[in-house]
């Protein structure tokens, strides 16, 4: 059993979260203090700085020489399973539509594990969760997001129906200009629109600051950790003193997001409820299954099916914001924090979970009907897992 | 002597501020990132919620009952010499424009001390010099800017001739309410207008964020050390999750504000080099005078008089933009960063300076002119304290 003193350190770990998550809802809802526009100034300046530097901080500090293979092989064939999953329902359900596979696979695929997972699962396991988490973030980063950009350019491509329309100028021109040196006149508009969309996400990614932060995290952390170097402390200090904000800031950013929204559940019950049973019992489950297929054990394993169960993701929620994908949908995958309950840490869950619903849902509006959700869920998760 | 190490560690202290500053410059001025709205919603994030968290952090963290009354007493009697100095010149002057004894104050008395000075003095002094400076923010929060309060409200009221027009009509008539009361219908026009600006005053302050985070650091410090308690983990760090942000968001906001004007040296270099004279040369010699008369003795003396001398404070600037009282001379006072020397520590501060001069003013324009006024004013400081 978990003792009380653990409990005390999850909950001291999570709720400062939604205090400041709480504070940008209120300044902006009740109080009025910061517009449209002024809001956006924040949300760019977080999207912008402070979670590309806070990532930066957190992969370049992992060893890459001590990856654990099997909690990446699990991660991997986790997104492997949930595409060809979502995939097939979706085609049953919606005719394949690529908005619905991109958001199903946020939801039970990309959780927030760098700013919920690390003081949440730091406070459970120590310095180990930290490691982990570490080399989960750096392949979300580097992988995951860059193929969700991927099939957000996709998606857009393909509601446009015409090649013509799609992608900047320039970005047709090159296209054109790879026909023309290589020759090939006569080759399919499907793939010439599908060179169209590669080059598109490229440029996307060269904007990225978050990408940039990724590859200078990895490329740092095979420096240190191969030649035993550190990074000065004046390099260190400046890049800490914009990160060290990170944390609250992106908190308060959701906050901002949230008080933009008519209703909290601004996708509507349903949804909100398909979303939850995506995240809380899908995504575990999913990641579940694998981890134990390719063996890995003990903290390892509760790390990976825990942190599958966190939150959703900042980045992926930017995303769907910025190509207009369902945004509704995946905000509410924040204050449904860590409904997912774990063997015998079910009290330090349990409190936790407490902690975000009665701290976000339960506090701001819509009471009685969010906190029934997360108590069922609770309840079903609990069931799922034997508890 | 200074050792080398030393000197590494202010400049790894110094720098990072710096680097938020120029970033921030960089974002608006080259990238176009945030547009004046946007750049307002940040600067608003950073007055009402990461400076007051900052302030709360650090008095309360201070021993009330452990004050310097040596320093404080030199506090006081800087800022009264001060007043007195500044209003002699501005009568023979400018015929006494309110104005510019405010400006005149705020540049000669009221430094960086929270996010410049705490970084800086701790990397020379060590401990000691946090625990002195809490003391002097707390009294700039408390009295000094209450005070610069008060004389900004006494500015505009002055302007706008007629008491009629002052005041919102809320204030005018709980004035009137007092006269009522106490049945001087024959009182004077100037009292009246006293008893306006007194109230627009107090209001002006019960909206202050950063009055109450004074007041409540001051009081929990009291329960704090009073009674030996601590606050809870939790509360703790909703705290810190927003002020950790607050050194790094200040300097950002800084490097936002000197993008949107026209030249760097936004005031035009005659006004500059007046304030840096008032900043460099006034401030620590009006300070280091009642300290020597009060028998303040070795490093409470050196704190003393090289707080004095740090750049520009953030709140005097903050209020002086909201009140559009010369917000250009005072923003000249950042990037002039310690330009100050003082007896044997000259090579730290020396570097500090270069740091500040080389990264703010050197590497973005009007290099050649703001590079020699802060080698003439450096010369000039080492003249007068006879390095």
């Amino acid at each position: 059993m978990i003792s009380l003193n653990d409990v005390y350190h999850i909950v001291a770990a999570i709720i400062p979260l939604y205090v400041a998550m709480i504070l940008a809802y209120v300044s902006v809802k009740w109080l009025k203090l910061f517009n449209r526009d002024q809001c956006s100034g924040i949300n760019k300046f977080v999207a912008k700085f402070s979670i590309p530097l806070l990532s930066f901080q957190v992969i370049s500090k992992s060893d890459p020489f001590k990856m654990n293979l099997k909690l990446i092989g699990a991660d991997v064939l986790q997104k492997l399973i949930a595409l060809i999953m979502v995939a097939i329902i979706t085609k049953v359900r919606s005719n394949g539509h690529l908005n619905w596979i991109i958001t199903g696979i946020s939801l039970s695929t990309l959780p927030n594990t760098l700013i919920v997972g690390i003081p949440l699962l730091k406070a459970i396991y120590g310095d180990e969760a930290h490691v982990l988490l570490a080399q989960i973030i750096a392949l979300q980063s580097l992988i995951w997001y860059n193929l969700l950009l991927f099939l957000f350019e996709l998606s857009t491509a393909s509601e446009a129906h015409t090649i013509e329309a799609q992608g900047d100028p320039e970005v047709r021109q090159e296209a054109q200009e790879i026909d023309e040196r290589e020759g090939t006149k006569s080759r399919t508009p499907k793939r010439r629109r599908l060179i169209i969309i590669l080059l598109t996400v490229g440029k996307k990614l060269l904007m990225n600051p978050n990408f940039h932060a990724t590859v200078a995290g990895i490329a740092w952390a095979s420096i240190s950790f191969g030649c035993n170097v550190k990074l000065p402390k004046v390099v260190e200090n400046s890049i800490t003193i914009l990160s060290d904000g990170g944390l609250g800031m992106a908190m308060f950013s959701l906050g901002l997001f949230m008080a933009s929204q008519a209703s909290i559940v601004a996708c509507g019950t349903r949804l909100a409820l398909l979303a939850m049973f995506l995240k809380f019992i899908v995504g575990p489950a999913i990641m579940a299954a694998p981890s134990i297929a390719i063996g890995l054990k003990s903290v390892p394993f509760k790390i990976a099916v825990i942190q599958a169960a966190l939150p959703q993701g900042i980045v992926p929620f930017v995303f769907a914001k910025e190509y207009n994908v369902h945004p509704d949908i995946l905000s509410t995958g924040y204050y449904d924090c860590c409904l997912f309950l774990q063997d015998n840490r079910w009290l330090a869950c349990g409190i936790a979970n407490c902690g975000g619903v009665l701290f976000v849902v339960g506090i701001i509006g819509n009471a009685q009907k969010a906190g029934s959700e997360g108590i069922i869920c609770m309840y079903v998760c609990m069931y799922v897992y034997g508890l």
